[in-house]
């Protein structure tokens, strides 16, 4: 073996629990969060991981801002709650009753919330990996959002994305400038707790797809031919079972 | 507190450790896979991961095509290298011989390939949280990759994500229909071990950006005014503690 490469070994069990536990228990937060301030050293931390996401190119076409002034996230809330409304009257009759009584976002509640841009002109006009696909350093911000989530999560801490308003709205409250894209608007806090399971889906408004139709083997539309079906079933067995609170 | 919810305490010092060691030596692997089958089991895992990403509106927009036919990937091969040369051309002459001895992808030498796809009308024509910005989607299917990379991370697997090629050969030689997007191709497998650091960084291609230059306080552009200077240093020294081998 290479000796300048680190041993590819699985992490220990535990290590491991802490990672599937984690993705299996995070949770979208939009109205659990408490108004107690984060510690500086937690979101140095979770900024971190974010940074440490993959990057096309090693782009690092991130940047955050982070947003506690009050005035500044009372701005973004009335873009929300314009854009809020619209979204409203686009749904069929029936569901809009539904829709206006869901809580979507904790802009004015959590005491942190973060913007994550892409700079798409971070490393030049030609960045390796992106010739071909020009979207791959917006997905490199998408990637960064996910870690921080994840680190959020296993902090103890809450995470929502809120992407109902016109983004050119978060733009210029946030005096963004051109060539950089908002990618995504996160609320952060300590939260009273987590919803057992996606809120929309206790709300029944849609259930979670079974991964065995999700799957397919070499060729689009290949339904149940995975070889997987069992191997699926338990794996299912497993998320439920890291699911659970120990506590 | 709300019975319903479960706590939200941090994980233990551990676990939590197992997700930061996952984040902080997660790699692109292109050169170091190993031809031998990955378990089943695993694969499952990783995938039931995938599928527990946050999703806008709880949309589950994703699929996932495994690939292990060998001609299947030799197809995608040949729009790799098609690709890859005409890339090439697009870098200043300087840089086009340092493009060229790069190893890029590992479609052929990895066992399994997985396409992650996007379908965008999964959930009829208006989804709550896409009225506004609708890639909305596109980026549930990314946090849905970012999941699986780390699950295959702390499975001490390898995992590379290939964008040198044109989607629309992709998409053929997988018989995608139109209005699903292809937005991830990955490459996993067994792997002989993990670079430190990206091997763009060792390559001197470019270098990890200092973090504080890219965090800001409520506006964009205020540069050190985040006041987190100090604790994003200490999170620095923290990643790198979790970078290290234990082995």
């Amino acid at each position: 073996m290479d000796a300048n490469l680190l041993p590819a070994k699985p992490l220990s069990a535990v290590e491991r629990g802490g990672l599937y536990r984690t993705i299996f228990t995070r949770r979208d937060t939009r109205g659990e969060f408490l108004p107690e301030p984060i510690p500086d050293d937690i979101l140095a931390r979770l900024l971190t991981s974010a940074h440490h996401a993959p990057s096309v190119g090693f782009m690092q076409p991130w940047n955050f801002i982070i947003i506690k002034d009050i005035e500044v996230r009372r701005q973004v809330h009335a873009a929300f709650t314009k854009a809020h409304e619209e979204a409203a009257q686009m749904f069929p009759l029936e569901q809009q009753e539904i829709y206006r009584s869901l809580k979507l976002e904790g802009i004015l509640e959590a005491p942190v919330n973060i913007c994550v841009t892409c700079d798409r002109d971070r490393a030049g006009p030609v960045v390796i990996g992106r010739t071909h696909i020009r979207t791959m350093d917006i997905y490199s911000s998408v990637c960064a959002v996910q870690n921080l989530w994840l680190a959020a999560r296993a902090e103890g801490l809450g995470l929502g994305w809120v992407s109902i308003f016109d983004n050119c709205e978060v733009q210029r409250v946030l005096s963004i400038p051109e060539g950089i894209v908002p990618v995504a608007y996160l609320c952060l806090g300590k939260v009273s707790g987590y919803h057992r399971q996606p809120e929309l889906e206790t709300a029944g408004w849609r259930s979670r797809v079974p991964l065995n139709e999700l799957v397919y083997l070499n060729q689009w539309g290949s339904e149940g031919q995975s070889g997987l079906s069992k191997e699926i079933r338990e794996a299912q067995k497993f998320a439920q079972s890291h699911a659970c609170s120990r506590d």
